[in-house]
């Protein structure tokens, strides 16, 4: 059976069976409560810019996957306005594989070499992003998949580094919003993969939770949301009941000059940093393992996962 | 406490006690499971007209008031455009007492003098629809109270009736949607009072159910629900039971020549029909003392209450 | 016979009695170089916004309220938004007697409990603005009744007074003009009425001269004109013949410090001080009396009352 | 002394010399009633497109022509979008003489070669229509001078005569009123020199009434108004107290076959009858020498002149 | 030396050298009259829209394609939107043989099974559009990829084959040219890839030639340019001196029943038969190979190539 | 033959002879070659605004006049606002001689008197702009005669000298650009006469350089060129090889204290001067004699004449 089988757009014709009993009306009358808590969100972010990074088992996971489509459909009815940058490792990796490519790594960082950077571009440009695309669309919304080529939105750079040449491992130089401007007022949503070209035209790949975090800023978004394989930013990395629910910027500069923290929170928390010190009102960053962990975290109060706000 | 102190704007500050709990992710999953089932309605309502008669317990009993108002904000965040038109009965009852005023009746229906005509509009205007304005605008909507006067919105006449005079009780001659467009374009809710004046300036009442099934027609509603007192419309006015959950247009006309139908029933069955044969999709007579029972009618497939639809 | 029989919107058919009289021509003539007359004036507002506070025998008697209805209809089609807010006193008094509700008095101030800021409401939003909104349309305009509470257009607050407890008497928050604007661009008057609710709900009564000031400078008015029933501010009381012409801003303030002033002239003084020391540019106190005064203030040199002036 | 002196935008300062009489406040109630008077006139007219031909003693006595200028400009402020077309016979009679061009005629209709075809384009779009569009501003008003050649405005074709060859003599073949719409919608008045090219760039002197009969029924005026140096149509030519005050298109076709007309009327006909043959809803044909007959017309029943309706 | 260095934006700053030699006057002069050559073609298709096949060699030698790219970006700054479909038939097998894939054919055509799709995909979308969308960039445009599914932009169904199953190979059931008019009327080139999904999610792989033609259609393009590797049709598919010039959709249909056609033409002959046959006014085959074949195409009345059009 | 028959609209249809020849192809390609060259200027100045000062020869020959106007037209349709201010020294002498008045000059200045001023306008306005009007219009472009009295464009006073009076010899005191800005931001080109009245509504005859000096600069143009009868600024007026290729605003300045420079040229430069201290990029001096020079300036790295730039 096929997505499409399950998540139609048509409403079932309405059926009489058992509308009589007291049972119906009771679950009638929860799921109206359930909309109605969710009122004072609707109020605080209607209008507002959400980016979503999305990646982790959230982008692998069937049943994940399609909980997040959802999510973002859904948001998008009631008024707030979407953009997902989305990673792709694991996609990548698979594809360097079967083209026989061997990963080379200095200092824990891939070497990219021109080829590398080709076939990471297919893999996100070509293959993620358009399944996302499909997914949304499957869903009943529109997305249009975009790299830092399409439209000028952003500018690379070559990724300054101490150590040896990485190759073709960039940064953001530049973003020009206008683009997502056009799409979201038009009721479209952006599909960022994390590939841009700097000013001679070559292509570099950029970590995907930067991208997250810069084009947040630039687009002047209420909020960011990392979708992670973790519960949140933890005291003791190896154990999850020590999460930290709430983190100033100060505070997350802290914990980045520390040990504490696992390698791959990094550029994680950088991405949060550099939004929420640009006009970012909030970044989050939770368990994208929970079946529809953004809803979770825009519809209610305690939130899930760890919060970072401005200082 | 006053109404403002429960629902105010503001998000309460994200608290940790007890997010490690299982219990809380499960709460928060089931919330989240249920705006992802609301998700099928809101493709299919989205940019849509809704015309909300209001009357009954759902205006009087002050929870059920609430519930009422929540539903049309909701419905609103979601992108749904909904037009309110209420009645009034016991307020203007309760304001002819105030002042001495006794009514008269012939053959069930009230002799309209001028001074009554009067109070009516003072009850419904002055009174009414401002709570309802002052209502949602408390909950965050922003509405604005509309009699037929406003805006050249509805132009009326004298009844016809074959009995004796009942003075100024008037019947819908025309109406002009462009303040409608105009406030729902920009993100204001019409609450619109049955009263209206004809082109001498005499000023009458309107039958409510009359004046929604009118608005929708006029405003091109995908849905007109009309909240009552009662489960919908029965095949036997003495047993709830024996509700019928859908009716064609043909079967409408069928059942208002047969005596089997309550007299309150009359001019709704009238509105209705009106309006699903003048473009109005689906029109609805549905169980106001249900909380929420609005939203329960929107968000589910089974719907409540008794549905009419064109032939 | 009816107003609209009188002032209703067709052109009479072209006749040719009398066609070839030099009177005729005289007479057109005449009619023409006023107009010619009133060219200055428009020039000078056109596409400004004048509030009107109406009140008074304007508003009583039934020529002099056709005449000031007329006076709006025009100022429209010559291009200049009009801005009504009205009061009501003699109407509230008469709705309290009949439901047989005493006023207390306290200091010269009415003592407004729940019931009495209730039966106000009524009588200002239910009947007079209606009234008006009514009027306006059949000398054809379009108008739009509004309270404070209507598209948020006005926050109230407790009155602060050093005295006893008044209970719901208010006086002006704050003013949010978006519903003025999007009115006034799409042709149509509102017509404002002078209660408005607090951040928690409850209902009061302002003193509409005030909210006459405070509307006036919130739209960024060109001018505010209050119908009186009195020549303008008297150097004596007693004594027409002493109407002061103008004022400025620091001597309606000395004014207001003295003992000359009459006791219903303050809020009047207060609000056109209000309004000059907020943008608006030329605040009138004029008499109602005179049939057409609101055209005589506009489109004369000398105007008529007393004009208060920023320092 | 300057017409600027006399017509100056600004309003005098207040002043308080007899302001108390009874007289003043009379003279300001018979104007304010003569305005008021103009009401149901500015009610039918609002937002209507009115093409003024303009000429004969109206453009050459200093006194009427200011009192066109003033009837356009205060048009334009109410509403009214105006057109002017101008003529201007004695001007380019005057050039002719100038520079020594003798005119010949044939059959009463003048040769019109390359060199006075010049002096004709010389003589209207450069003196006569700067003239009008000068004083125009100079009231108050802004205007933009066009001739057929200006924004593709109108397409000439040599005038098809039985006789001898007439030369540069034209007609009008298609008229664009694009340009027309997009300063009338900015509020500036057109003012519409009759020359214009055709395909070949050759250019011609059309007869100035037919240009306004055909720019009236292109632009979808509601009126076309002719200023001539008669009282308007006369069944007697000798006769002024002959004047028939209306006609039908019918009635104009069987008057123009009749010897009984003038031929300096035939144009002005043939324009008439065109306008409301295409659209226009009434045609007039009034007296120039009446100043202000322009207002005159718009603003009173009786009308002045002769009003030609469609069939 | 990058491309970027050879096109960049900045105009080099003047120099003197030489600038009095007649020698370099001769060579603007030159230059002037080319331009001026331009016009008519500039008044013909200011406003229009164009849409370009692009695949051949003009996609694969670097010279030719920066060539096209220019060319393009050329038509932009004059006023003509251009959309982009390409192809990629070498850069498919390059990456199936990188990943070892085998190609199956049956009947000349090629079984696409789901992994081969997926190369197709990533071939097309995720390597050759983000070139070309780079490419443009670079030349001074502003460009966005897109495939069927980026803003449901074509909806694919299985090729209907009476042959053995082909597996994912598709053709255009429908397509939806809202994101085309969005991105064009805001100044970005789409560039469109020739993969789409049908309604149940599945993606197909579908002849560009056709995509092109459909696309043509649905824009309402005024012309369709094929870039190939041919002069164009020819009688005798031996022998490039037989090219027709021109051919009506008649005689388009008679040629693809004959067997004087090559077997890669038949696509393209399809494409633009549709395309002419649903509102193109004009459709191209053109030679590729020659560089700045698109501009030689639209700049010149003798065209280059065969030219098909409606009967 | 006229010039219409030259320029017309359409395109020839396509013709096949001589397509094969391999000589086609490369005028061809030379053409296209032409076009690409453009490129980079297009992109400098799309969207931007350039003021032309057209006069001398190239005004009065009929090849170069054609010329002028092809450029014109096609710099609208890549996208360039283009506004010309004409001179008319030779067809004022020549109408001023057709009247038998004769000029009087002081100190080189003509002494302008009631009559003079006329015969300027009628010349100006009434000939020169119309044929420039017309030829626009005949190559395709729109555009509309503003003299400075047109929709207010220019207030003119008289000219302050320190010699005997002048009569009606102006200056610019100010120029209101909302005209213009209506007409080029839809697709009109403003041809402007230098004529304009002061504030008492007295015209006056003014310096067209300095005309289109005052205009480039309320316009915020990009550029101003001025179309003269000599190559540049030469710094010896007798030796056409002396030529200045570029000044600063400081060197054109010390040049006009110098006595090197021709009596002609001093205006062209006090333009120039006010323009690039005034927000214009670059004013440029071009020899006018040359068949589209004014393309050649705008199309090409090295320019041709004198170009002045801010300090």
């Amino acid at each position: 059976m096929t997505v499409a089988g399950k998540h139609a757009n048509s409403v079932p014709s309405r059926t009489v069976t058992d509308r009589t009993t007291e049972q119906l009306v009771n679950e009638l009358k929860q799921r109206a409560d359930t909309l109605i808590e969710a009122l004072p969100y609707l109020r605080q972010f209607h209008g507002k810019t959400l980016v979503l990074k999305y990646g982790g088992n959230a982008m692998t996971d069937e049943s994940l996957k399609h909980a997040v489509m959802q999510d973002l459909v859904l948001l998008g009815y009631v008024g707030i306005k979407c953009l997902v940058v989305h990673g792709g490792g694991p996609e990548i990796s698979r594809l360097m594989a079967r083209v026989g490519k061997e990963a080379t790594f200095v200092d824990g960082l891939r070497v990219t070499d021109a080829e590398t950077v080709e076939l990471v571009e297919m893999a996100l440009v070509g293959k993620i992003s358009k399944q996302i695309v499909q997914h949304i669309s499957q869903h009943g919304g529109k997305a249009v998949g975009l790299s830092g080529k399409d439209g000028g939105l952003m500018l690379a750079r070559k990724l300054a580094t101490t150590g040896p040449d990485l190759g073709l491992v960039g940064e953001v130089a530049a973003v020009d919003p206008e683009i997502l401007e056009l799409l979201t007022a038009n009721g479209y949503t952006p599909v960022i993969s994390s590939t841009a070209a700097d000013a001679q035209g070559n292509t570099y790949n950029i970590n995907a939770d930067h991208v997250a975090g810069w084009i947040a800023a630039a687009a002047r978004a209420a909020k960011l949301v990392m979708l992670t394989d973790i519960r949140g930013v933890l005291r003791d990395v190896e154990d999850e009941s020590t999460l930290i629910p709430t983190l100033r910027a100060t505070e997350v500069r802290e914990l980045m000059g520390s040990d504490r923290i696992a390698a791959g929170m990094i550029p994680k928390l950088e991405a949060c940093l550099h939004a929420v010190e640009n006009g970012v009102e909030r970044a989050h960053i939770i368990d994208g393992r929970l079946p529809h962990a953004l809803l979770m975290e825009v519809f209610t109060d305690q939130g899930i996962g760890t919060m970072i706000v401005p200082d």
